[in-house]
C-alpha cells in the first residue's frame, strides 16, 4: 500500500525518494521492528484494542517473516522504510486486515523503539568488549610488574617505572569509558512506544505493558519527548568518542615506541605492513588507522549535535539523518576497540631497552631531591635547585647519570647553598638506580610491584562484579 | 623563587611567557588550591612525614591567605602560575620551609585536584538551577493544561494538544541533562592528589586520607592516568552541550511561537529588544543569542577532544589548554540555562491564538481515521486512505475542518472504499473538536489533563527526592 | 605479487587487513590511476629510463584495463589496494617487465595524484551545477521583481520587499561558493607525481612532463609536502561545508514558508510526504533531511581536520582515512545541491498571502520615519521615537497599519515633541504601501523593480563569464 | 537617547542585557566605526541628503573622538552596543542634529562594514607574518642543505634527506596557508555599507562612493545577503584553522625531535621550562601549547558554523554571537604563528644525530633496489623483493647496514631468484651512503642540494613578488 495514495498527487522525484530513504540503514532494525511489533500487538490484543484472532494472525505473520529473513521483504526505495516494507509483508500474506496491526502507534513511536532496541544490544556487546580488553591489559600488567621503563611528561624523561603501571593506566581509563557506556544505557533503556504522532492515543493502550514486553527499564514518558527526543544517540557517540580518544593515546604510544628512536616495542607481523618503493619499511599501519578513526568518531558527533540545534519540538524527518552516524560510530567504535586490544596483546616489549632508557637520562632526579630532603630535612625547592644544576652541569661535562657521586653533589652544593651535602655514596647510588625507585613507589597507584599487584586486584573484582571472568 | 634557576639559564622571551601562562583561568582555583595545599601539609604531618611545626606554620599562612585573598598573590605571568605564586606566598611568610608543603606533590597532580574540586561546586549549582527551571515548568503546566495549541511534526499541523502537554516535553528533556551531569559527577568526584609527577612519591603518604579531606568519593588510583587524564572535563563539557542543545530546542520555539505568523506567545519587554531603524520591531534577541550560544558550546566541545586526541602518557602541557574552555562551557551554559529559564516564565501564551490553529488545518484528522477503525471495524490504513482523500479535497474545495460531516466522508469512502461509511455526525463533529481528542489522549505521557497531571506529579516527586523543595 | 613477502613473514589478520583497507574507496580512482601510470610510463620512456617495449607492453595492457573496466581486477582485500590490483593485471598480462612501471614512483605520490586528478573533475561538476542553480533563480526572480512579501530580520516582519529581491540573496551567496570551489580548485590542481616516496628518486624523472600528461597547472614542489598534504582536501570540504551552510538556510525557509502559520509557499508534492498516522499532513522532507546533511558536512570537515592535526611528516596511514570523507562530502554536498535547486524550482508562491503579510504589521515604519526626515527634515533618531510610538499605541488600541494617519501620526508627536507633525494624509498613505515603498528602494541591491533587475544583469553577465549559458 | 523608548517600555533585565551585549567586543571597531560613520556623512552630504552644515558638524565630531579614543565614550552594557555609544558621544557634542548621521543606514549594515574594515586590516598583517616565516626557514634551509638526516613515514626510517629539505616542506605548506587567506581576502573586501535594515534605503545614497571612501574592492549587492552572511568570518577562520593545522606539524615535530630519544634538535630556553618536581626536566612547553592551539582553532570554526546554520534571511541575533569567535581565531593563530616562527629560528639541529640516525636504519634501501634497477634492467618489483628479504635477514642475524656487501646481496638473491647479483661493491657503498644518495635526487622538490636550492630560489621569488624582503 502506498501512504501517499490517500492525500499526495504524485511521486516524490526518484532523486528526493533516494534522497530522504532511510531503507539502507533501516536494515538493521529489521528484527527489533518485528519485535517491536510482536509486543505492540500482544497488548493491542490484551486490551481488546482489536480482533483477537486478527492479532493471532498478525503475530503468526511476523513470526514467519522473522524465519523468512530480511530477504523476504521488498526494500524498493519507493517503499519508504522498513516499516512499510514489513506491513505490505504482511499484507500480502493475511490481507487488509494486517492494518490493525498500526493501531495507536506511528513510524514516529515506532522507529524510536526500535532504534533503542538495537542499539542496547549494541550497548551490552561494546561493554562486553571493553571488560575483555581491561582483562588482557591485567595479564599483560601481572607479566610486567618489574619491567623497568621511563614514565614521561612533555614527551621527556620523567621517572622511573614499570610496564606494568604505565598500562594500567589503560585500564583505569577504559574502565570510566565502561562507567559511561553503562551510564548512556540507562538513557537508552526507555521505552517511546504509545507515544504514536506525538500525544499517544485515544485507544486505551498499556504502554508499560509494551515496556515490559520489550525488556525496557523506563518509559519515556512525555509523548513529545518520546518521538523527537536523540539525546539518547548523541551521548552514546559522545560516549564511544571518548572511548576512541582513550584508545587514540595507546595508538599513539604504539607508534612512538615502535620507532627505530625509541625501540621500546615490537609491534607483530599482523599488525604492520612494509611499503610499496622502501623495502626495508615496517610501518604501524593499524595503529595509524586507529588514530585516524579517533576522528571519524570526532565527526560523527558534530554532525549529530549540529542536526539536532535548534530543531522545534516534535518529529522532524531531520532525526532520521541522525541514525547513521550513530551506526558508524558503533562499528567504528567497536573495531577500533577489538584491533587495538589484539594489536597491543601481539606487541613485544623490548625489558632491555626499557631499562637502559631508565638509566640514561636523569629520571632518577626526583628521588634524588626527595632524598636530600630526608636525609638533610631540607626544604624540597632547594634540594630541586640543587639538582637542577648538577644535571645541567653533568650534562655540560658529559658526566653521565650513573657517575653522579657524593663529591659531585657536595660541589654543587657549594656553589649554591655555600655547604656540601655529605650523604653517604650507597645512598646516592641507591637513589639513582631505576629499580631501587620504582621500589619506592609504594602509595596506591603507585609504581612499586605491591602498589601495582594491589591496583590489579582491585581490577579483576570490578571485572567480576561486571559479570566477566 | 624561580623554579627555572637550577635547569634552564635564560627566561622564556615575554611572548612565549604569555603564550603558556595559565594564570589568567588559575584565578578560578585560588580557593581550591589553599584547600588542597591544606589537607596535603595535614595529611604530611600526620604521617609524620614533614616536622609538625613547619606543618602548622604552612597551615596557618594558607589560612591568612584565604583571609587576604587573591590580591594578596602576585600573579605576575613570569610567575608561571599560581601554585608558584602561592608557594611564593607563604616562602615571604614563613621563610624557607614553606618548600615542605611540596613534598610528595607536584604541580601535576596538585593542578587536577583543584580542577575537580572547583568543578564539583559549579556542578552542584547548575544541577540545582536545573531543578529550579523543571520547577517552573511543572508551575506553568499546572496552569495550562486544558490550553488548546496544534502539535507539530515537521512544523506541520499535526494532532492538538495543550501547551502543558507541550512543556513537558521539556521538562523531561531537562531531566535527562540533569541525570547526565549527575553521572559526569561521578568521574569528576575522583581524587588525583598523591600521584604526585606521575608515579606517586617515595614518602609514605596517604592517598586516601587526603581524599577524605577534601571529601571526594574516589581515588584516581593509577597514577599515570590520575595526571594524564581529562576526560572527566570532556564529559562535563559534553553533557553541558547536550544541555544547551535542549535549551535551544525551546529558544528556537520561542523565536517561532512569537513570530507575527505564529502569534502563539509574547516574550516580555525584558527579554526583547528593538530596532535602530525599524521602529516597529520587537525582537526576541535573547532567544537568538541562546540559539547562537549552542554553537559556542559545541564548539568549545571539539576544542577539547581535538586537544586530547593521540596524546601519549602522562602530563603533557597540552591539557592546561582544556582548562578555559571547561570554565567557558561552564559559564555560557549556566547564563544560558537562567536566562532561558527566567525568559519562559515571563512569556504569555496566547490562547485563543493557540485554539484558532488547533482548529484550522485538519490536525483533527488521526482522530477522525482512528474512529473509523472504532466505529466500522476497519483497518487502519483503509481509514487512513479516506481521510486523506477527505482532506485533499476539503482543501481543493475550500471547505474548512468544522464543515465536514457525515455526507462528505461517505462520498469520499464511495470513491475509494465503494461503499459508504454511516457514521454519526454528532461522533464526526466530537472527533473533529480539539478539547474532545485532546481529552481522549490518556495513555501515560499523553495530552489528557489527566495524564499531563500524572506527569507533573511524578516529576514533583523526582524534584523532593532530588532535594528540591 | 605480495609486497610482503620480503619483508614481514606472515599475513595480517583478516580484522586488520579489512581495518586498514582502501579498496572500498579505491575504486573511485580506478581510471584516474590508469591515467596516472600512462603518463609515468610515458615519460619514463621518453627519459630513457626503461626500455621502450616495456613501457609501450605496459601502456597498451593499461589501455585494455580501461576497455574492461574494473572487474577486471582482483580487488581481494588481501591485495591492499588498487595500485596493487592494477599492478597485478599488468603482470598477469605481460609478466615481470610490469614491475618497470614502478620505476621511480611509489603508492604515496600516485594515490595524491590520483585523487586530485578524480577531485578536479568533480569539482568541475560542482561548479557547472552551482551555476545551473544561480541561473534558475535569476529565472525565477525575472519573474517575480514584483511579488510582493514582507522581508525579516530577528524573524519579525521588517520591512517590504519582493520575491526576486530576497531569492537573489541565495544567487549572491551561491556565487561566493561558486568562487571559494574555484579558488579551492587552484591547490587541487598541482601535480605531486614524481615525488615517490618523499624525496622524489635517482632516476631521471621529468616531474614536468607528467603534470602536463595528466592537465595540471602546477607542481607540489617539494617532495615531502606533495606526498603528505592533504589541506587540498580539507579546503574543499570546507568549501562545501560552506555551500550546504547556505542551502541550508533556503531549506529552512522552505520549511518555515510551507507552514501553516506563513502560508507563503507551496512545495511541490514530488517533494513533500505525508505521515503514516496523519492523513492529513504534507510534510517537507525534503527540505529537512537537506538542512540535516548540513551537519553531515560539519561532521566530515571536523573528522578530517581532526585527523591532519599534529601529524609528523611525511606520509602516514591516516591520511588513508581522509579520503573518504572527502569522497562523502563530495557526494552529499553535490546531491545536496541539486536537490534544494529542484526543490526551489517547484514551488508555487503564494502572491496573495505575499502582500497581506507584508501589509499586516507595520513593515512600513521604517519609511513612516525616513518621511518624517524628508518632510520635516527631522533628525532620524527622533522619527524613530515617534513612530515606535505610534506603532506601540496602534497595537494597543488595536488600530491596523493602513488606518494609520496624519492625525494619529500628530497626536503621537503632540506627546513627545510637543508639535504636530503636519504631514499631508497622502504622503502618508503611499509611505505605508509596501509596493510604493519597495519602489523607492533604487540603491544598487536594493528591492525596487530596476534595482533587482540591475542586479540580475550582473549575475547574468557573471554565468556567462564563466563560461554557463 | 536610548532605543527602545519608542517601542518597548520597561528595560530589559540586568542579565538580559549583559547576556546580550556585544559590548566587550565592539571596542575592536571603534575606529572602523568611526570611519564607516565619516564615509557615509560624506556621502550623504555629497548626495545633499542631509545639510552640508550639520554633515560637517558630524564629521568635527567623530574626528574629536578619534582623537581623544575610546575612553571618552559611555560603555556601560545598557547602551546596548558601540553604535549608540558613540552616536551619543556625537548627540553630547552637536545635539539632536547627531541624528543625521544614522539617515539611510542601519546598525545591520553598519556592523557588517566595520567588522569588514579590521578583519582587511588583521588579515593583512598575519599575510606579512606569514611571508616573515617562510623568508626564516629559506634562512634555515640555505644553511642546511647538505645537513643530513633520515625522512619519516609512518614515522618509520625512509630514506635519507636534509634537513633543508625537510623544512622547505613547511615554506610550501605555509605558502598555501598564505594564498588561502589572498583568497579569503577577496571576499572580506566587499563592501555591504548602503544595504541599511535589509532593503536599502529611499534616500538617493550612493553605495559605490561608500565603498569607495572605505576602500573595499567590491560590493555586497543584494541587501540582504549583505546584512545576513557571515561566511567571510567563517571562511577567514577555515583557512586559520587550516594554518593551525599546518603549524602544528611544526611543533609535533619539535616535540618529537627534541626527546632522548630522538635527539635531533635542541629547543633553546628561550621556548622551554622545567618542572616543578623533576629537577632535571627541560620541556617543550611552547610547542605544546602551540598543539593544543589547534583544537582551540577548530572549535572556533565549528561553534561558528554551527551558528551559521539554517537561519533563515536576513540579519538574526545569532550573528553577533559569531564575532568573538572571530576575534579570537584571529589572535590565536597569529600568536600560535609568530611564536612557532620565533621558536624554530632559535632551535639547534644536531647533525651529527641527523647522520647517524641516516646511517642506523637502513633508510638506504630504495636506493640499493634502484640500483639493481639500473645495474641489472631488473624489473623494481623483483629488486623490491631482494632487498625486503636482505634487510629482515640483516637484522635477524644482527649485520649493520653499512656491513652489507656485494656478496651478502648475492646470497639473498640466490635464495628468491636463484640467481646471483653480481654488482660490483663500489656501487654497493655508495647506494648505502646518505649523503650520495641524496645528491642523486635531483628532480624538482627533490632533496639533493642543487634540488633543494631550486625551490628556495623559486620561493624567494614568490616573497618578492608578495612584496616581501
Amino acid at each position: 500500500m502506498n501512504l501517499r495514495s490517500g492525500r499526495l498527487k504524485g511521486k516524490m522525484t526518484s532523486d528526493a525518494a533516494s534522497f530522504t530513504s532511510s531503507m539502507e540503514f533501516d536494515k538493521r532494525i529489521f528484527l527489533a521492528d518485528i519485535k517491536c511489533n510482536v509486543a505492540h500487538t500482544t497488548m493491542l490484543k490484551e486490551q481488546g484494542i482489536i480482533p483477537s484472532e486478527n492479532a493471532d494472525k498478525i503475530v503468526e505473520a511476523l513470526h514467519d517473516l522473522e524465519s523468512e529473513g530480511i530477504d523476504a521483504l521488498n526494500l524498493d526505495p519507493s517503499v519508504e522504510d522498513i516499516h512499510m516494507a514489513l506491513e505490505n509483508y504482511v499484507t500480502a500474506r493475511i490481507g487488509e486486515r494486517a492494518g490493525f496491526m498500526h493501531t495507536g502507534k506511528s513510524r514516529n513511536d515506532q522507529v524510536a523503539t526500535d532504534l533503542r532496541l538495537v542499539l542496547k544490544e549494541e550497548l551490552d556487546e561494546i561493554k562486553m568488549d571493553l571488560l575483555d580488553f581491561i582483562g588482557t591489559i591485567l595479564d599483560i600488567a601481572s607479566e610486567n610488574t618489574e619491567t623497568i621503563m621511563v614514565g614521561y611528561t612533555h614527551l621527556q624523561h620523567a621517572q622511573p617505572t614499570t610496564f606494568a603501571h604505565h598500562i594500567l593506566a589503560y585500564a583505569n581509563e577504559l574502565r570510566r569509558d565502561y562507567e559511561r557506556l553503562v551510564d548512556a544505557y540507562k538513557r537508552v533503556d526507555m521505552c517511546p512506544l504509545g507515544a504514536a504522532a506525538m500525544t499517544t492515543t485515544s485507544f486505551p493502550i498499556d504502554r508499560e505493558r509494551t515496556m515490559e514486553l520489550l525488556g525496557f527499564s523506563r518509559l519515556m514518558e512525555n509523548s513529545i519527548d518520546a518521538v523527537s527526543s536523540r539525546d539518547f544517540m548523541a551521548e552514546t557517540i559522545f560516549a564511544l568518542s571518548m572511548l576512541a580518544s582513550n584508545l587514540s593515546k595507546i595508538c599513539e604510544e604504539l607508534i612512538l615506541w615502535s620507532t627505530y628512536e625509541f625501540g621500546m616495542v615490537e609491534i607483530s607481523n599482523e599488525y604492520s605492513s612494509t611499503s610499496s618503493i622502501m623495502p626495508q619499511k615496517k610501518n604501524p599501519d593499524v595503529a595509524e588507522i586507529g588514530r585516524a578513526k579517533t576522528g571519524v568518531l570526532y565527526g560523527e558527533l558534530v554532525a549529530v549535535m549540529s542536526i539536532l540545534k535548534a530543531l522545534p519540538h516534535s518529529y522532524n524527518r531531520d532525526l532520521q539523518e541522525v541514525t547513521p552516524h550513530l551506526w558508524n560510530s558503533v562499528d567504528t567504535a567497536r573495531s577500533m576497540l577489538n584491533i587495538t586490544h589484539h594489536m597491543l596483546a601481539s606487541i613485544e616489549f623490548n625489558a632491555e631497552r626499557g631499562r637502559e632508557l631508565a638509566n640514561s637520562n636523569f629520571a632518577a632526579a626526583t628521588e634524588l631531591a626527595d632524598l636530600m630532603v630526608k636525609e638533610k630535612n631540607m626544604p624540597f625547592r632547594v634540594a630541586h635547585q640543587i639538582v637542577g644544576r648538577t644535571v645541567t652541569e653533568a650534562i655540560e661535562k658529559g658526566i653521565k647519570p650513573a657517575e653522579i657521586d657524593s663529591d659531585f653533589l657536595d660541589e654543587v652544593s657549594m656553589e649554591i647553598h655555600s655547604k656540601p651535602l655529605g650523604i653517604d655514596d650507597e645512598l646516592v647510588k641507591r637513589a639513582l638506580d631505576p629499580y631501587e625507585i620504582v621500589k619506592t613507589r609504594r602509595a596506591i597507584g603507585g609504581s612499586s610491584p605491591e602498589a601495582v599487584e594491589e591496583v590489579i586486584k582491585r581490577l579483576r573484582n570490578f571485572l567480576k562484579e561486571e559479570g566477566f571472568n
